[in-house]
C-alpha cells in the first residue's frame, strides 16, 4: 500500500455551531466548507491544516454512527483517513493481510473521494479510512 | 495562533511489539524511532506520513496516563498535536480565550519538541497538544 499523507482526521462533535468557533477563533483555522452527507447521517465542517483536513462530524440522526459514538464515548476523535494511490488494491491488500474490512468495495465519501473503512478490531482500536481522490488523475 | 501543520497523532496501544507490524506490513509505513519518555511513563514508536508523524504510545506503568486511557476506553487515538511557531504565546492565547490548560507553561516532549497540552474539557473531547520545534530556529 502506498500512503502519501493523512488526508483527514474525523472528529465527532455534538454541534458544529458550538465547535466551529473554537477551531476558528482559538486555533486560528478557517472553515472552508460545510457539507451534509445524507447516507452517513452527518453534517461535516472542513478545515485545512497543512496537508491534512480536520473534518468535524455532527450527527443528523441519533441512531447514526456518529450519534451512537458520542452516546458511548462522548465527543472526540472518531477516525483517521490515509490518502492512498489505489483504493481498490489497498483494500484488497488489507483483506489479504487478515484485516477486517467495513467496506469490501470502495464507495463515495465526502468531498468527492472514493473511500473504504477498516474495522477497528483489526487496527488496534483506530477506525481507519483509506481514500483515493480519483478526480486528481 | 499560527498552526502550520499536524505535527503528530498519538495512538494508545497495548503493545508496540504487536502494533508496529500492522503499521509497517499492512499500511507500508516505516518505524524510524523508538524512544522511552520516562516522565510520561511511555515507550513510543514513530512513523512519518507526509508532514505528520504517527506516535504509538505503550505505557510502561499501568497507572500512567496511557495505561489509564486504555483501561477506560481501550486502544485508540489518544491525542492530536499541532505545530505552532510560538508555544508560549499560543498557550497564553488559549488561556485568554477561556481554554483550560493542562500545561500552563511549556515543557519538554518527545523528539526534542517544546510542548503544552490543552484540556479536552475545553476542546470538545479532543486531547490537544501544541508543539514548537525550537531546534529548527
Amino acid at each position: 500500500m502506498n500512503i502519501s499523507h493523512i488526508e483527514h482526521i474525523g472528529i465527532a462533535v455534538k454541534s458544529l455551531e458550538s465547535a466551529i468557533p473554537y477551531y476558528e477563533k482559538v486555533l486560528g483555522l478557517k472553515c472552508y466548507s460545510i457539507e451534509e452527507v445524507a447516507d452517513q447521517k452527518v453534517k461535516t465542517a472542513f478545515f485545512m491544516v497543512g496537508q491534512t483536513k480536520i473534518e468535524l462530524l455532527e450527527t443528523t440522526d441519533p441512531n447514526g454512527s456518529i450519534g451512537k459514538f458520542i452516546e458511548k464515548k462522548g465527543e472526540g476523535i472518531h477516525h483517521i483517513a490515509f490518502a492512498v494511490d489505489n483504493i481498490e488494491n489497498s483494500l484488497q491488500e488489507c483483506e489479504s493481510s487478515g484485516v477486517q474490512l467495513i467496506d469490501k468495495t470502495p464507495r463515495a465519501g465526502a468531498e468527492g473521494l472514493t473511500i473504504g473503512f477498516l474495522h477497528p478490531k483489526s487496527t488496534m482500536g483506530v477506525l481507519t479510512e483509506l481514500c483515493e481522490d480519483k478526480n486528481k488523475k
